[in-house]
């Protein structure tokens, strides 16, 4: 063993822990992994239901779907929260060409951006290829005229959480159409955000703002960017599309709430993932497995017969994907209503092998969450790093600045080949992963409650 | 933050790292990653070549291709290492039906165990179930006479680790027909091997004893297990079965191996996976991943201009699924050669998220490893236990007793859905897992070779 620069440090760190915790946290597994309702729950709500994008008679009927599951569990106090969301319909007709000065064309696998406007017809314009926002805003309205703007700087696959290679790129998807307007262009599309090569378009969300001319925007999947680079690279190519998407009037929707009441106090720990999905695939791994993750959570806390000091509160929430207005009013609701709140925690992942905790907090929040990682090592719980929470559990910190925030973290590789996507179904979530989500959701959740 | 009972000690670790280390392995990711090989090799593996159990066509096939790969990389030495081998086939026929006292008959779906005597022709006999081996050695010859023993026992889905829930059942399927051949049995059936209830049987290996006659071994689905278990709770029922499944005589064959020289010494780090699989789906994961990770590994490290200190040797072992002739010949060569070995690393469970690694060795040889747990941290490389290394080094340590061995522990939550069945095809593996897994294997074997 030459060449050991310096003598190992053993690792060590004690315990905190009763053996209590560890026998009620073993509980917990066992009742997730042999009689555990995530993966039937899910399957139902992509099956039976399908795609819900807010707005949608799916999103409403899910809303029931949500409320029954929660009354069949008897929780304690189970209610539908009242919100306003946006409507937004992909309509009918969504079709994109390219053509080559030879004359060649190609069909593209194309879906129109959460929130854009249609085309109002059939357009057509010069492909202008760019690999972010920085070089089209270099550009000139002369020479992006009428054109039709294309994002394709792809992922960086040599970053090893894909997390953070989609936030390296989703600002095309998010502002693209912004800057493109002021420079005249008459439509945009986008490289796909995903990991893999593949025929699937991802859809996800856009927005305009108020000083600009909206162009609709559109992504195409990666292997037709792919096929674009290469046809550009050989000369013009002009794109045709057409799409119907519209918004309808702002609508009332609801976040579903279940809870089971605490012991000692009045404070709530908020825990939930989100019941509307993008209106492709079935939302099966965003956030489908969210949901019956939460579900299933405080259904084993009760079925375990466990009776919680704090207020248990597990949200489904509306309307994530465009516009966050469920998570928004969460908040704001909880603000007004002078809610004491000790705890969230969101799931919004997918369903994959979970493998511990982002902390949303200061370094003793941070350790108080270390302290677990000895007891929820057997269980393949490994990193409870500062990170991210979610989206809809986000607004509770203008509220509730010092408040504990958690994002279950999962393994993140395979989450964009599916993300917004057709692909995003059932058949792509395995059972004992998804089960063993709802149980460190159930453990982590049992945990904070005892200790916090 | 009531109720913590003791103060955490915060967990802290020496490093004992180089800056230079710690680019090595970054650049090692980046070209795994990024212009990673090991996602086409696989799908050429498995789609030009397909299923490879020792003695096939295709196994002779994969001999060519793993040379010619080896060849085309320009590694310092490649030849070829010969072995010999059993040689068992299928058969051309291979069907199951179960009937129950109402004349009800259902069609199992149904695969001869490997190593299995065929039926000559078709046979029935009243179905036996049994949980264990030991409820079947507490029945009597005349219970048992000319009957079929079902083996029934699942996976207990409450074990997180899958590969310990396998460990638990597969006595069943590799003694199982011994126990009942001492009955009188007439055949065994086993509920496959599997995590998951779906349609597919699973195979796998099985023996027979000197002192016994041989009776042949099948398994079936657990869709079909449930339903065997429905019908013998109504009553009696028939099993008929057919099978011509046969051993031919033994033959030669290979592993294939490549090394890059060592500067320092002529000691050896070994390092592979098996070439080998069933004959049914593509052995993809089992072990189409060990083989391209391992080649892989290799590649990179030639390609980044590594100078290994030690002999890098690659080995494609052949025959691990039914007799492992690869690994217990590869050892008995090794220590007729008086070959200096240093430490070898498996990669045999599948192309899933790599997780880290298990040790096999003293608690100093683990320390050893462990000290790299910081450096591989940001890869997601979390475990470094006592453990299991891998079925193909498993002989070396008979020669080299004292020697580190080290298995890649990958996520094992989906592997024994595809196992040995029809469902282990290139399509269930993802390219960023399998790619980080290449990298994962080459990092590790670098590390070692820089401090071992």
């Amino acid at each position: 063993m030459k060449k050991i620069l310096l003598v190992l440090t053993i690792i060590s760190s004690t315990v905190s822990f009763s053996n209590e915790d560890s026998l009620f946290v073993r509980k917990i597994y066992d009742m997730a992994l042999e009689g555990g309702h995530a993966y039937e729950n899910l399957r139902s709500l992509c099956k039976d239901i399908g795609a819900r994008i807010t707005g949608s008679a799916e999103a409403k009927i899910a809303i029931d779907w949500g409320k029954n599951l929660m009354d069949g569990y008897a929780f304690d106090h189970v209610y539908l929260q009242e919100i306003k969301v946006p409507h937004w319909e992909r309509g009918n007709t969504e079709a994109a060409w390219i053509m080559n000065e030879s004359g060649d064309v190609a069909k593209l696998s194309v879906l129109a951006l959460g929130g854009s406007i249609g085309t109002s017809g059939l357009i057509e314009g010069e492909v202008v290829k760019v690999e972010s926002i920085q070089e089209l805003e270099a550009l000139t309205p002369e020479q992006i005229n009428g054109k039709i703007i294309f994002f394709n700087r792809p992922f960086d696959q040599k970053m090893i959480q894909t997390f953070k290679a989609y936030g390296a790129c989703v600002d095309q998807r998010w502002e693209g159409t912004n800057v493109a307007s002021k420079l005249n262009a008459k439509a945009v599309v986008i490289r796909s955000m995903a990991s893999s090569t593949d025929e699937h378009p991802h859809t996800g969300s856009m927005h305009y703002d108020k000083d600009v001319a909206p162009v609709p925007g559109a992504a195409i999947s990666t292997v037709d960017a792919d096929r674009l680079v290469d046809w550009l690279a050989k000369g013009t190519v002009t794109l045709k599309m057409e799409m119907d998407c519209r918004f309808f009037p702002d609508e009332i929707s609801y976040n579903v709430i279940g809870e089971m009441t605490g012991n000692e106090d009045d404070q709530i720990i908020t825990f939930g993932g989100h019941l509307d999905s993008w209106d492709v695939g079935e939302g099966a791994h965003d956030d489908g497995a969210g949901v019956v993750h939460s579900l299933e959570a405080l259904r084993i806390l009760k079925e375990l017969g466990y009776q919680p000091n704090h207020t248990l509160r597990c949200v489904l929430f509306m309307n994530e994907e465009n516009g966050n207005f469920g998570g928004k009013s969460y908040a704001e609701i909880a603000a007004e209503n002078k809610e004491k709140h000790l705890c969230a925690l969101e799931t919004d992942r997918g369903g994959f092998l979970p493998m511990g905790f982002d902390v949303v907090g200061n370094s003793a929040q941070v350790d108080f969450i270390r302290q677990f990682a000895t007891l929820l090592k057997p269980y393949d719980l490994l990193k409870f790093n500062p990170g991210y929470g979610g989206v809809d559990i986000g607004p509770l910190r203008s509220y509730y600045p010092e408040m504990l925030q958690l994002g279950m973290a999962v393994n993140s590789q395979r989450y964009f080949d599916y993300h917004h996507s057709a692909a995003d179904v059932f058949e792509s979530v395995n059972k004992r992963e998804l089960e063993l989500g709802a149980a460190a959701m159930a453990a982590m959740i049992y945990l904070i409650d005892q200790n916090l």
